[in-house]
């Protein structure tokens, strides 16, 4: 870029920083399908209504899950809760089950915890059919036993017809936390690297193709996974080099890496032509003027990783099943703090701001 | 009675107990609202579906809660959940946040745990008054507050117009564990004296008059409350004498009574007369063919304690604000195992069932 470039790209930074500043200010009346997304209006209704009236020393770092130590014992927990609504019930890759089981399992894996036990709290609406609730049930349950999870207490509810939409689910889980030092958004340093696991945007991409009569013909599968031996893999080999560990679900990984670049006050740059995308959802995207990088992925995981320790983490994300396509995808700059931005395959580069609407309601 | 009338009882006993062996055998293809009861068709489902699929030592006990150590630390947790679906949002006495946050600190409690920190996940219908959203939230950091618990994790997930009811909530919780003992529906004793906190149904009445538009007048409140410091008092008092606590919630206190018989392959042995109701429920029940027995309560517990402790867990709960009407209102007998009956105001004696179908759906 010129130097005449620059200087329009760092002003449209400044003002951009400047928006910020309102950013979260909730001026809804109402609840629409983009407080839902999990982008920026997601932020807006939790940093307008729940952050205030909740607000306590554990639930204010506003990570995915909050740990906290049982008094004496040395043991420190991590508890975290997650409400599933996709639609449909069942896609190309899984279900509702089993996104509900690997979900919160991920959770957990990243605040550095071994999942141990879930609660299942489902709402089922009148007339939902028995024979789909025995295939969600077995396929909860397939997907705890084969992570080595245990679901250990439920409830039911059921609500009239037309109150509900077939049947939602709550997962909370509680793990042990096996990292001993401070993981999380607030905890990336200038330097750090940016690792992403693999290729992005397969289970929202997956999941509008099963919604919509598209004739678009891909074999995209969601790629819902549980991530917690892969994150255990990192933690052991790459010990306290690992700052953050994030899974970019809802809003995609723009919208997780903007809220690890707000958590620690830094800026985070990435290289576009090193994030990996399938064709398939790539070739979707472009149909359907979306980002990949805003689409949710469920079997994904960035990891923010010492500049010493980033070759390490990367083998050994290469070396396990679920990062087999791993790759270094960015870094951590101290200026501008709280954007991130994209160096593009065409040369350009551009401010890389969170989901803004909802392209994709319920996508979990 | 006399032996003939005795006699009659006795085969009706016998009926029913053969009857009971296909209780739980779920034959229904579709969801109805009673399986949302917490009465029969409840146990059907979860018989049924939830409980051979997800079996594992910790959920099979079927308490509220389930329990656990975590490894080498010497310290038990509780863990539970429950999703909130009552309509309307906010009536006499309470609403759906105030709910959520006492009857996750209620199902802590009955395991003999301090509560200490809760998670909520909420489901919001598009087009959902965001002012709304606030009176809930209030009332939910406010009740955590009074009860010294924190909310220390959430999810928020919206779904369109017409696919959810306003507001749904999930709270799930986890204590620690202050019995030394095994609590729990397992545990009942023959001999056993059964105790009831106060007057049964006025959460049941309360919803059901605030909802449908019936020309009842009465001043009938939900008993909302949050019960752990009763039951620390208790268990401080009475120690291992108490051998079982559940708060008679879905399905009221004839359904809470019958699982525990079951769960003991005991006997409970009920007196009408001794079951505190107040007038305006009683009236209510009367006009809309209602049992008392059957509604349910939110700020209520039963407790199951040994003969010798009864007397000074009695006292300690009438000493208390929330169990200020406290009685004894049954004893636990060897036979014959799995009923629960009740000696009738007017000499009879029948039995006492669970909760059949739903009188009073989404009542929490």
């Amino acid at each position: 870029m010129d130097n005449a470039r620059i200087d329009d790209v760092l002003k449209k930074i400044e003002r951009t920083r400047q928006a910020r500043r309102h950013k979260f200010y909730l001026r809804d009346e109402k609840i629409s399908l983009s407080h839902g997304s999990g982008g920026k209006a997601t932020h807006n209704l939790i940093e307008g209504v729940f952050a205030p009236a909740f607000s306590n020393p554990l639930l204010d770092p506003m990570d995915d899950a909050a740990t906290f130590s049982i008094n004496g014992t040395g043991q420190r927990l991590a508890f975290t809760t997650d409400t599933y609504v996709v639609s449909p019930l069942f896609f190309p890759g899984g279900d509702i089950g089993k996104l509900a089981v690997h979900g919160t399992i991920n959770d957990l894996a990243m605040a550095g915890a071994e999942p141990l036990y879930l609660s299942a709290g489902f709402i089922l609406e009148e007339g939902f059919p028995i024979s789909d609730l025995r295939r969600i049930v077995a396929s909860m349950a397939q997907a705890a036993s084969e992570a080595g999870v245990a679901i250990v207490t439920g409830d039911t509810k059921v609500v009239q017809r037309g109150k509900a939409d077939g049947l939602f689910v709550n997962t909370t889980g509680v793990g042990i936390v096996r990292a001993t030092w401070q993981l999380g958004q607030t905890q990336l340093q200038p330097g750090d690297k940016v690792l992403l696991s693999g290729p992005v945007g397969d289970h929202g991409i997956a999941i509008m193709l099963a919604r919509e009569a598209l004739e678009i013909e891909t074999d995209i599968e969601s790629d819902t996974a549980p991530l917690h031996t892969l994150v255990a893999a990192l933690l052991s080999a790459a010990g306290e080099g690992i700052h953050c560990l994030k899974d970019p679900t809802r809003g995609g990984v723009a919208t997780t890496l903007n809220e690890m670049a707000l958590g620690s006050e830094v800026s985070i740059a990435l290289e576009e032509r090193a994030i990996p995308v399938h064709d398939g959802v790539r070739g979707a995207c472009e149909i359907l003027g979306l980002d990949p990088l805003t689409i949710a992925n469920e079997g994904k995981l960035l990891a923010i990783v010492s500049p010493a320790m980033a070759g390490t983490a990367l083998a050994t994300m290469r070396a396990h099943p679920l990062g087999s396509e791993a790759t270094i995808i960015g870094s951590v700059q101290a200026e501008p703090p709280g954007l991130v931005f994209l160096h593009t395959d065409i040369g350009g580069m551009r401010v890389l701001d969170m989901l803004v609407g909802d392209p994709l309601p319920r996508i979990c």
